[in-house]
């Protein structure tokens, strides 16, 4: 037996060393280009460095912590971080707050809270809520304090019975004239508030979303400020009955917590009151049709589309790190095994999603573009880019989730046995993905909600009107001009991803017709149309991202980057483009006449594409320049000492510690006796 | 709040009542068909009762369990089940072995094991190997104590550095003639045994897969009865390091281990010398090449195919039920909320994967006839269907185990939110099909070598040899004849997938010959055509499902079925079939011509299947005849009170114990303190 079997060497294995130097491109380039400047680059590291250097137990020894440890585990981190990261805000960029709170809801800093961050939903969400529909003298009583982390708080809108459907929420707040107070009530069991993060035993206040009633009369759904605990026993207030929902298969320290009242009564200056108000009187005064409440929604959908392409990122990177140590299955006999990353179906399973991750990445860069623009335009007074802005942000939210719940799994298989170990983090990674396939908007409800954009759009187009950017394509389309000639080269297949999403979008709107001509109402001939609706709406959404890609890549700012560089993008780009034109090839076969030579070249290029990108892969993906600590993997860390760190974090499973378990004598013995 | 919350209703849940009201056909009669007969429905009925009768705590509570408490549950319910298996096997059919050991690797046992069973592999492969490569004196020997569980024992094959490529193990075991001893090494780090099931702390034996070398000289993979722990005191013998891998992201009490040799000596007699032999003086006898061993392989395929048309169904029957009770999203406004099963892309996400679990169904239990036909041919000495057995046991192996990964993905993300929680169970049978997508042959592997038998039965259909039956599809197109016309009939599509199949084939057939011609050796060819021969894999083993399942609809079993239960499977097949073409589309349109208006009607039969089905779906996952505690989920029980277990469970989370959290005065006061 080897004598080295405990310890893991820092030194990089030579299989990765090999591939370090024989790429094509410098890899300081791509970083730098990949987190928007040198700067921004550097502050990342900077502050990786300060997150990660006091840490030294690896985050995958987490799965043996109990349930209440892990818990602990994540109240503690969470506080280290936030205590950090304001250290540092105050440090470099003294009253910003793009350290502090902004990263605190970032998966930059997932390495330093691996249970996941039980007041994740307090910064995201709950503070910028106060501001937005809080008074200013609300902000002054309640947001400070939840800002400065004095209280701890959620934002408390889901409910057993209703996600989705926000108005079919349940929980009521009756207004009380004589006493000026809300009764709060949970009318049934299905009312009850079930998912908001630390909302369990980690906070002692809530953003309340609940039905106001006036009168019996329900004036809409409408948020609280509520006492859920008392501030120095942490006891839950009388009437409130509060815990957490259980396991889950991810985000396992962030207490998700449900809540339910029995007459708890609330001030009436706890209602926010920004927008709608509730007169001592009784009086209801509604809101103005506020724009900003969705925009927060918009914002949170922005950062989880943006979050997904750097999930897939990490997961490539593990399984393209791990392809290029382990070796498996000589392709000639009786030659060497060659690295796993030599076979062509290991590169398709690999290189895809690492183009995948870059399109989408690129992709939510843009998106974050216009939602800048389109805050400017709102500040201005001009709400009409805001449709264009919700929908795209809907389609990239519902892609980069989907794409990288998949494409994680997809790699995690990709790594044979191993990556089925917790120690690869990949299975985790995943977790992570498919969580956000569901909140801030479940994704089929997303892209049936772009189905119906798409079905004003085409309306439009049809009608000869102008259509906002990102629909322009469906113009021509719907005014009856054919696609033209496929040659294949990338603008072409852009054009023909888009020209197929546009016959989509077409075929759709035609099905609707067709049902509201048969006297169905809009809602359900688009229930009725909605495996079209979603299909146009995922190709709208792609033709989006290959066409920012392509922009991207054969633009202007191609001339600041190195050839080389230029190089190794083309290559991504043209994975990319080839490989989403397969995935639907399909579609676009409907509507564009492709020879047989054109198919096959398209196979070919692929192949090519792969082959191109093969030598490249390694420093691509340590472009992304993940800490090893976010990656928190066996398999994929930079020095990709896979064996021994395997080894090294088996060795200290806890069912490790002693050479015979405990159950050996009282379970394992005297069966085994039993049966001789 | 209300006053049931803890308690669980057995009532059944109106909208369930409603939906099996409401059922076109009779579930018995579907249970009685899924099941094989009324015998082994009621057998399988008697089993459960007997398995589960003593078991309260809800499965899923498992995950509150530290890693330690798991792996002694897992000894013990392993053993209960054992118990339970023998005695009914005693009782019911003495001498016999479809109940014990038969059962005890079934995934209908599953809920009795929710930690996974780590005797699994002992009763899957060690018996049956000792059997088929031991001598009679071997058996007597070894085999007997195993098989009678007087000691425990497993596989020991894969090594950290080697699962797929078998001959790369590097475990040595060295003849020493001197004391007619073999000496067993574990060379290198990569050379430790990793991965066995039960190997951790579990097992006092094992079956060794290593190198035999004799003088130095390798003499290939032999097999080794080797003592790992002693059995009075179940301590490491000298010279064995042996533990477990460590947390896994299912199978959590199955103990996977890892084991090194230095210097181990074990008799000459211990190697099984059915086959192969090494003679005292140390001359080595070799092996005739032993079918049986690679039979063993391909039961195990079988087994696990078939295994994965269950998860399928069972996630679909936990996810179909939830989308009867689960309400969302008014279609009209104003109009009560619909069961979310009445959204169309609901019922999308549903019944193509209940359709998809019944393909596999009948596709594997022809697989099965298929077995036992091959095994009967073999015992009279006839061996040339074996490989057509095989080539089908790994496609179907691999497209079961894929699409009971992905399917049972979608079917959870189809739950919405509560579908995360472990409580629902799904995750868990998600990572149960996802294991199996790497274990005994990974899928990518499976497929290239299904790839390179349809090159070969190409080149004989163009020669105009004969083919085995599950490749004479490719008979006519090699033959240069043309599809003919696309009606869009069952018959029709199934003969258009088998033609896009055999395109696939020729395609890749033809840049194989391309690559040979620019000479590349056969295994660099196979490589490098490796995307195409995986796509013609896929493709040959769905025309193998799809053909069967028509087969089976139309064909002469169809008389023996109810008229109404008769529609229910025609309609399941329509929807199959046209779903399978509609995914395989691009393959199609490569070579069959279909009109704008065909596919057109393509799109509307799915959604007139869909309709068609809808209200049948709840009876149909019904007549799967799943037991509650197999599926072990909060939204799939037979009674659907689904929001009242989704609170009761949550209640027993142990944090949920007290109504503050110790951690309160230790962490989050302290710090929340510190803010003021
Ligand atoms: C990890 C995690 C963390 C969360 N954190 C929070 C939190 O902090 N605070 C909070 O308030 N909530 C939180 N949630 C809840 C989350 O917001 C909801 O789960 C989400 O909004 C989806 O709603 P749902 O669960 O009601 O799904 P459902 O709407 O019940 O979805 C179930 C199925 O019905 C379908 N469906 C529903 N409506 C339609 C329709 N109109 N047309 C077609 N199909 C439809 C869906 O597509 C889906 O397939 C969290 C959830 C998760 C998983
Ligand atoms: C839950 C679980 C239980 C297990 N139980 C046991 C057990 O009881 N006993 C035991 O001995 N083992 C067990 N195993 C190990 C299992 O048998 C191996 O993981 C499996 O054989 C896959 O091999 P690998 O891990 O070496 O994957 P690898 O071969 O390393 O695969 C990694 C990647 O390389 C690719 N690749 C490899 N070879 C080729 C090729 N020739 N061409 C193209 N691509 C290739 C694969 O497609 C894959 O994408 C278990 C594994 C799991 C996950």
């Amino acid at each position: 037996m080897p004598a080295q079997q405990n310890s893991v060497s820092e030194l990089v294995n030579p299989d990765l060393q090999k591939e370090r130097d024989g790429a094509s491109f410098r890899v300081d380039e791509f970083a730098r280009w990949w987190h928007g400047g040198a700067e921004k680059l550097r502050l990342k590291r900077e502050l990786e460095q300060e997150l990660f250097n006091d840490m030294t137990e690896h985050n995958t020894l987490l799965h043996y912590k109990s349930h209440e440890e892990i818990f602990e585990l994540g109240l503690k981190q969470s506080f280290e971080v936030a205590k950090k990261l304001r250290a540092m805000q105050q440090r470099i960029n003294p009253g910003g707050n793009d350290i502090w709170p902004k990263l605190y809801s970032s998966t930059w800093i997932w390495g330093a809270i691996p249970a996941g961050n039980p007041f994740g939903v307090q910064f995201a969400m709950m503070v910028d809520a106060i501001k937005m529909q809080g008074t200013d003298e609300q902000w002054e009583r309640f947001g400070k304090r939840v800002e400065n982390f004095e209280i701890t708080g959620t934002y408390a809108q889901t409910e057993l019975g209703h996600g989705t459907f926000l108005r079919g929420l349940e929980t009521r707040a009756d207004y009380d004239r004589t006493t000026q107070e809300f009764v709060l009530n949970t009318p049934s069991l299905s009312a009850y508030k079930w998912w908001p993060g630390g909302l369990g035993h980690s906070c002692n206040y809530c953003l309340l979303v609940a039905q106001l009633y006036i009168d019996n009369e329900p004036m809409g759904v409408q948020m609280f400020f509520v006492q859920l605990r008392d501030e120095e026993t942490h006891m839950p207030l009388p009437g409130i009955d509060i815990g957490e929902i259980g396991h889950k298969m991810g985000f396992y320290g962030t207490n998700n917590g449900f809540l339910g009242f029995k007459n708890v009564r609330i001030p009436r200056t706890n209602m926010m009151m920004r927008n709608a108000k509730v007169q001592s009187d009784g009086t209801f005064v509604k809101s103005p049709a506020s724009v900003l409440t969705y925009f927060t929604m918009v914002m949170m959908r922005c950062m989880i589309a943006a979050d997904n392409a750097l999930l897939l990122a990490s997961a490539a990177t593990i399984a393209t790190r791990y392809s290029a140590v382990r070796r498996q299955s000589p392709i000639n006999p009786n030659e060497p095994e060659p690295q796993i990353i030599d076979h062509v179906t290991q590169q398709m399973k690999l290189f895809p999603e690492i183009a995948t991750a870059v399109a989408h990445q690129l992709a939510t860069n843009s998106l974050w573009s216009m939602y800048y623009e389109t805050y400017g335009d709102i500040e201005r007074g001009s709400y009409t880019r805001l449709p264009e802005l919700h929908n795209l942000a809907c389609s990239l939210k519902a892609l980069c989730t989907a794409d990288a719940n998949a494409g994680a799994e997809r790699l995690r298989l990709a790594c044979g046995g191993h990556g089925y170990l917790t120690s690869s983090n990949l299975h985790i990674i995943v977790a992570s993905a498919a969580a956000a396939c569901t909140y801030e908007g479940e994704n089929t409800v997303l892209l049936l909600q772009v189905g119906r954009f798409l079905m004003k759009s085409w309306r439009a187009a049809s009608e000869g009107k102008p259509l906002t950017p990102t629909a322009r394509y469906l113009a021509a389309p719907a005014q009856g001009k054919g696609f033209g000639k496929w040659t294949g080269d990338l603008a072409n297949i852009v054009s023909a991803i888009q020209y197929a999403a546009a016959n989509k979008v077409r075929l759709a709107f035609e099905s609707m017709a067709q049902r509201l001509k048969q006297g169905q109402t809009q809602e359900e001939a688009a229930n009725n149309t909605g495996l079209e609706l979603t299909q146009a709406a995922e190709l709208h959404g792609r033709s989006f991202i290959a066409a920012t890609f392509l922009a991207h890549v054969t633009g202007p700012a191609a001339a600041e980057r190195s050839a080389a560089f230029n190089r190794v993008l083309q290559n991504l780009l043209e994975l990319y483009l080839v490989h989403t034109a397969q995935r639907h090839l399909s579609a676009i076969l409907q509507c564009i006449n492709l020879s047989d030579s054109d198919l096959r070249t398209l196979q070919t290029r692929i192949e090519t594409a792969l082959r191109k990108l093969r030598p490249d892969a390694v420093s691509i993906v340590d472009g992304f320049d993940f800490h090893d600590r976010t990656l928190s993997s066996t398999l994929g860390s930079y020095a990709g000492n896979v064996y021994e760190s395997l080894f090294a974090l088996a060795k200290q499973s806890p069912l490790n510690q002693q050479p015979v378990p405990k159950s050996f004598q009282t379970i394992l013995k005297p069966f085994l006796k039993s049966n001789l």
